[in-house]
């Protein structure tokens, strides 16, 4: 399945303005400024003058908010975001809830605390996002993230993510049971998006600091429908609707019919 | 949401010929067939007759298998479906794979090894069965079972619905994370559904033999996603593609929003 641009122009649009080169001016301007997030509760808030408001909405990051004030755009950063560009940008400074600037590992322990399964979110955020994919919270499709080859104006997101981690410390328990496994597959398909399955490995790292989850890896499995009868020798068969086989691809080459 | 009718005699057809009449007729001629049902695997096979065969068919029970046999229709039960006949409507003999009759108490033993939720499923089954729905499997949902008001010839499946055990015991472990709730509502939304969360109640007593079933009890819960702007004034606004909210509502008139 691939993408699925809104428009005939944005592909083009798309190719000439990559992402990467779009985060890349964000980083600079916000370095610049010296930006500061305030942390509140589970978010950041990030006050952008317009042209910084502007590089915000290309690059995704963020969910512009309504304020008062004339000149200044107020943006609410999801953690993932927050920690992305605070740690892995190291463009942005974050301000505690006490006023006081906080460094990065503060903000990691008070992340861990307010969020059990953050290193392992963030893992998978910063994964696809230092692969200049756009990410979004998922939760309208009931899954961890969706992600996007470019800006949401342009193109429909392309896969579902979920992220799950191996071994038994797992705190996000989704796809234990077949039936959510079928739910998510149905429901990823009727929206035409792909489910990726983020898998982090720990490698026996904790999560005691940021720098652990440079020695986690991430392993990438997409999971589909798969029809027998779709697969066989005649293409045109109608799907079955009371089909649910399902196939895990790996990152690699490698297939697994389940 | 009410029921979806298939065409528009079909209403007054299901209205003239009530599923428990069906069921009964069923019943009374498995009884006088001495019927036997075969254990394979996870299913009991059970050859009808003709007349037999299209009561299995009105009635909902199994699914039609093809075989050579002429003068018979084989049929393959769910696990549900053959202890319902066979303990709950008295009109099943199960014969076990070493060929010999198994009694209720037997046949619930080797369910139970079989499948380590069967109490819990048989006891949400039986609970509609017993109410006068059709159900039937709910693997195409992602779900447990489906229920129909009537015939699956004549309207939509209107529940998907899943099985839960309260306290620490529950083996099916589905709707524990948000992101599950998120994805199934969504999902049966999209198939016009309404989720039902039968939650069994063990009041206490274990699942040593079929008779334990009888003192539990069944709380029946509808989800549905909830929209706040559809939820204030003017009822003319489109439903919101970022809403996630849920609302539970128990069977009786509480209502709970989450």
């Amino acid at each position: 399945m691939g993408p699925r641009w809104k428009g005939k122009d944005s592909e083009a649009k798309a190719f000439k303005d990559p992402m990467s080169k779009i985060v890349w001016e964000l980083q600079s301007s916000l370095i610049q400024s010296e930006s500061q997030g305030l942390l509140c509760g589970c978010s950041v808030l990030l006050a952008a003058e317009a042209e910084q408001a502007v590089l915000l909405n290309r690059a995704c990051f963020g969910e512009p908010i309504s304020a008062a004030e004339k000149d200044k755009q107020w943006f609410q950063l999801g953690l993932e975001e927050a920690f992305y560009l605070c740690y892995s940008l190291k463009c942005l400074n974050i301000v505690g809830e006490d006023k006081c600037l906080m460094n990065v590992e503060e903000f990691w322990l008070l992340m861990k605390s307010r969020k059990a399964i953050f290193p392992d979110f963030y893992k998978g955020y910063s994964h696809l996002r230092m692969k200049n994919w756009v990410v979004k919270s998922g939760s309208r499709y009931g899954v961890d993230f969706v992600a996007y080859r470019h800006h949401p104006a342009l193109v429909h997101s392309e896969f579902a993510v979920l992220v799950s981690t191996e071994g038994g410390g797992d705190v996000n328990g989704r796809l234990r049971m077949w039936s959510d496994v079928h739910c998510t597959t149905r429901l990823c398909g009727g929206v035409v998006k792909t489910l990726l399955v983020l898998n982090i490995n720990k490698n026996g790292q904790g999560a005691f600091s940021p720098s652990c989850i440079e020695k986690y890896t991430v392993d990438e499995r997409t999971v589909r429908r798969w029809n027998p009868e779709k697969c066989r020798e005649d293409h045109t068969v109608v799907e079955s609707e009371t089909n649910n086989h399902t196939v895990i691809e790996n990152g690699t080459k490698g297939e697994f019919i389940i």
